[in-house]
């Protein structure tokens, strides 16, 4: 059976596992309003990581992977680390299409959204 | 003149300058619906820092400070720095009505709206 495609919530990760919270409450808000496959992926402090991920998936047989980055912004760990890191996946994982949305801050919906919650 | 309340968006910050893209565009987008004063600051490696913000709008003459930390999860930069901050701020300006709201991350129309962005 050809799989669905997945989705695969990449964020930045800490020490404190409560920091998770939203990230859990993001994968059920996806999971509810659509069939894909939603995981979870951590930069660092927290697993799994994003290879780790990829390579579960790719175990399992999924095709299409798409990552998103849960960072406001765009500075070092998703200019540089992040390309480095899906490099390494498709190396790894050639049977794989993998793409990247940029990270979640660079959507005016989502700024929208936090910008209604700060006026509020 | 009585000032109006004052919001102040408390990010993470970071070495890129780029990073703060979507905190520029908050402050805009905020400041475009409500006639309210809105500031950035950042917990470490971008100014201004909250402190200095609070300095200079008690200088204007704000009495109400509202921050929005605009973080996805509450980890210890929002459990234990975040209130040591503000304690401090409080400490030296107790003329100050300064409160501050729960994380980004913990609203549920933040979320949805990420939800979105991650779907589509």
């Amino acid at each position: 059976m050809t799989q669905q495609k997945a989705l695969v919530l990449f964020g930045h990760g800490a020490r404190d596992e409560r920091w998770k919270e939203p990230f859990l409450k993001l994968q059920e808000l996806i999971a509810q309003d659509s069939n894909v496959r939603v995981e979870l992926s951590f930069l660092e402090l927290m697993s799994p990581s994003l290879p780790e991920v990829v390579d579960q998936l790719a175990i399992e047989g999924f095709k299409t992977i798409e990552v998103i980055p849960v960072f406001f912004g765009q500075g070092g760990h998703i200019r540089k680390d992040f390309p480095a890191i899906l490099d390494a996946c498709r190396n790894k994982h050639p049977e794989i299409q993998l793409s990247a949305k940029p990270a979640v801050g660079e959507d005016l919906g989502v700024l929208q959204a936090i910008a209604k919650y700060c006026a509020n």
